[in-house]
């Protein structure tokens, strides 16, 4: 059975050395110092591997099941939740008059790294109970907020999103589930819902859901859509749970993995629901969920890609398989570890290289988030949403791809479901589709984020890279192996950006056709921008004579590799891109 | 529910516009031309598509059933496996006097990558049967194969490859299981195999194992593995079956996908065996089989490619999600089809040059094998051999790859099982790890077939890209979108050999670190070498005034695009090698 070891060491390593979190004037951050965040890391972690890690194999042998109307979720969760709620990790964030700890975003993020790493399904339950109560927090009126808040943020009661339906996904315009409206203010809510994650479940009192749907006679497509809270159980004035609303659990999905989460259809049979937010403007309210959501997932790829890399090199030590090319590394054994032979090294690399870029990537993105909502700064707002895609799209397909790597490194083993490596890569898969699928995100990044008032965002960007290389110019040790290529990598950024204003004008099919290899190019160089970034720390500490040499030491070889074996990819992606919209868009449809 | 519609148009334009099968002098191809091989593909795709298609589903939901002693294949399967047989489909290639119908191998492959794509799961117990078959045929006594290839030839009897034990797979020397020596010739059998497909099942009358164990005394390691013949029923003199033989089936595997075959653990007690071949030489039997296992895997990747993209295809042209950028594609509809939005179409173009290029290269290696084992041909049988990892190792990682992008078009829902794309990436993953991990087959290209016969193979190859760059020099229409890409990937991969020349000496490691890369980019030269050729055929079709001018267009798009957004793909591979072994083995194995 695989196992889960929580990454705190790389965690205040991000935290401390490369965000200096506990030095920056964001309000609430003064309070993270490295004692704090360690203390936190460990106690979340200690519940990750002992608690929801080992229920991460039961979920996806059990699944959950509907029977009468009511979801078992899988034997142990439960209790398991029960043990995460009485922690007090359901809102680490939230403000403290609803009863959450109000530590910032940065913080929570990394505890949600090892929660979701540990147990992806399992932790989706609170994850999406979050993502309702921001949207509750931003958009309620002072009666929502205090009816739903606390318990949410207890996850006595958790959350949902419902946007799809059968017939529509992306284009949520085409939505046909109805909100009547009555004379009380309620409205009656009727339409199906589909693949609704943690739509129903026995692991809280109430589901609070959030459903996207149109009043009758508003404004055609997506400007007709409005948002409602519609409640399993009606709460009562004194807060007392009342009659059950009629909305019901019609069917659970047989998915390809993250089997302990119940994804629902849902049926609501005008089931009374309340305004959240203004008529007709359902999609900006659903969208503080969906940004914080997107994050949310691109830490699931990056999540899945740590366990399932924590097994394989398990794995790769343990399993004796041939012997050195060099020479026998193991004389007395039958044979040499795996991890002496240099492909299970590449492959090794490639995941370890990308899995502490991608941390430090997230964790950077959730500090412009703090930065952004604490301290009222608009330039880390703008930056995050231009980057928030790129979080989502680049870390769950790496993420992801990651995942089949380490299922590679077992063999045959690696197919069978005991060894537990399969299930890594079934759940890292949804990661690429749910909240926007990654060619969603690419066009969100291409068409819409890159021109975003004025093309501002992207040059910030561009500017913290220059200004970086700059202000580490003097710094010898990081030339050649780190600035350098950062500076290539971010040319061929600079070189796809500038295709698309010259061409995308005449033909915007020139700038999509390249969406998709542009957010990877992105990608790419944030994670170069990450590890420049890291190797500089790392190199700080060195020459500081720090106690722990072999850490910084790991840290700048793992950089070293990045920026030498990952990111040559921006030049593919680079003459990709320049190909323009003739290569993909030759053929007629039913050429194909 | 997905569906297969078989290629036949496309195998008919690769093996006579492309390979001009018919017009080659390699004994058996004078018979292949366009009306036979049409009428032999016509009906192969319909058993394909009409049988065993619709059955795949039902593989992947019930999967095998393991019951005293007994193992239940799904529902359906033997009542298909009957009209396979009864089609006359099991020994296409194999010779008259056993009852196979002895036609080329080229043709066996492109029926195979039919049956394949329409259901992998059960064309495997025909494909084991055919390989071991062809150990028998190659390596067997008369009385062998007098006993066993008719019975085989009709899969009235299946055959079975036992390599792996517990604790070893490809490091084959570590094996424990022996065969001892007995009076009458024979041999007891006693150990524990396992991932054995098609292991046990209830479709044959009769299962011939082809075990490798190891004859006490014998040298030491990989040098003292012998192969043995034990059938589950013992043969008796006049054909019959008699006892039932010590081997059995201990347990079915539970498998992240290929459900409907039975991969099981496998126990010999003492079953009775007979040598095949020669003592100790039993990796080299076994190697006849492994060749051809690895081509069959190769179509396999390509295969599963396939069956996922016409899928995607179609839902892209059904679904309806969101407006073509360019101004409305379906105006009297609420949405235009997903087709028109670039990046669905870069992703179903990416499919498309992957598939048809595949299956070029793949046909092309089926010719080399005809032509050696037919042909006698020494070239074609040295070129084959160093492009065996390449079609396993390449079509496999990248047929994968292709159906992740094509369960991708579904957005959710190509993560509900229900749809049927989860199970064509389940079941294409397989094909990365068995015969082989492709890690394996990377080093078998760079650490073995590279440097065969004095690197004579690998020479050869560059001589025909360059012999068929310099013949179509004077076609301008080819130059610019084929030829000079071709030449520049070409180059790519000389200056990647050229550098493990001149590193791998001093440093193995320096060119085994860059073995996966290597092989992808050697993968990517001879698709587009495969592309080059296809559109000179496909030029010279148009020039000759063709009456099917759209499929010759749609051809050269299509290979258009391979050689402008993938094959800039080298250059990349080739920046990784020229990195050398220091990136890759610069952490000390407790560095991770």
């Amino acid at each position: 059975m695989p196992s889960y070891t929580a990454p705190t060491k790389d965690l205040q390593f991000v935290l401390h050395d490369v965000l200096n979190v506990s030095q920056s004037d964001t309000p609430g951050y003064a309070e993270l110092d490295a004692d704090f965040t360690s203390a936190v890391l460990e106690e979340a972690g200690k519940l990750a591997s002992e608690v929801l890690s080992p229920l991460n194999t039961v979920g996806d042998t059990e699944g959950c099941v509907l029977e009468n109307g009511v979801v078992r979720t899988p034997t142990g969760f439960k209790a398991a939740f029960d043990q995460v709620r009485e922690g007090g990790w359901t809102a680490l964030d939230l403000p403290e008059e609803f009863g959450g700890q109000h530590m910032p975003y940065v913080l929570g993020t990394a505890v949600g790294e090892m929660f979701s790493g540990a147990n992806q399904a399992f932790t989706m339950y609170q994850g999406l109970t979050h993502g309702a109560a921001s949207a509750i927090l931003v958009h309620g009126t002072d009666d929502q907020k205090a009816t739903y808040l606390p318990k949410m943020a207890s996850c006595d009661w958790t959350g949902t999103m419902n946007l799809t339906e059968p017939h529509c996904g992306t284009d949520l315009g085409l939505m046909r589930t109805k909100a009547e409206p009555q004379d009380d203010g309620s409205y009656k809510v009727t339409g199906q819902k589909i693949f609704i994650s943690a739509g129903e479940h026995d692991m809280a009192d109430n589901i609070i859901h959030l459903v996207l749907a149109k009043i009758p006679g508003g404004p055609e497509g997506i400007k007709g859509v409005s948002l409602f809270i519609v409640p399993k159980f009606i709460v009562k004035q004194d807060g007392s749970l009342g009659d059950r609303n009629g909305v019901s659990c019609g069917k659970i999905e047989e998915k390809m993995g993250i089997h302990g989460n119940s994804t629902c259809v849902m049926n609501y049979d005008g089931a009374t629901g309340w305004l959240l937010g203004e008529e007709h403007k359902g999609m900006r309210a659903m969208f503080t969920m969906m940004n914080e959501a997107r994050i949310g997932v691109g830490m699931q790829g990056l999540a899945q890609a740590e366990v399932a890399y924590q097994n394989a090199v398990a794995y790769a030590k343990d399993r004796l398989q041939g012997r050195a090319v060099t020479g026998d590394e193991n004389p007395d054994g039958p044979a040499d570890p795996l991890i002496v032979h240099p492909d299970i090294r590449r492959s090794l690399m490639d995941q370890k290289s990308f899995i502490e870029g991608a941390r430090t990537f997230l964790l950077w993105g959730a500090q412009l988030i703090d930065q952004s909502h604490r301290g009222g700064d608009e330039a880390a707002e703008g930056l995050v949403s231009l980057m928030t895609p790129v979080i989502k799209g680049f870390l769950t397909d790496e993420g992801y791809d990651m995942t089949v790597k380490a299922q590679q490194v077992y063999g045959g083993h690696g197919y069978i479901e005991e060894w537990g490596m399969s299930q890594f890569t079934r759940d890292a898969r949804i990661a690429m589709i749910y909240e926007g699928a990654n060619g969603v995100q690419a066009l969100d990044l291409v068409g819409r984020k890159l021109a975003q008032d004025g093309g501002k965002h992207v040059m910030a960007f561009f500017d913290l890279v220059k200004t970086f290389i700059k202000d580490s110019g003097d710094n010898d040790a990081l030339k050649a192996d780190f600035l350098e290529p950062l500076k290539a990598a971010s040319k061929d950024l600079q070189s796809a950006g500038m295709f698309f204003m010259q061409n995308g004008m005449k033909n915007p099919n020139a700038a999509l056709a390249g969406s998709n290899d542009f957010m990877h190019l992105f990608g790419h160089v944030c994670l170069g921008l990450m590890w420049a970034r890291s190797a500089k720390a790392a190199q700080a500490a060195l020459d500081g004579g720090t106690s722990d040499k072999a850490f910084y030491e790991t840290k700048l070889a793992t950089g070293r590799y990045y920026m030498k074996r990952r990111l040559p990819a921006t030049a593919m992606h680079l003459a990709r891109i320049e190909t323009g919209a003739d290569p993909v868009m030759a053929l007629k449809a039913d050429q194909f």
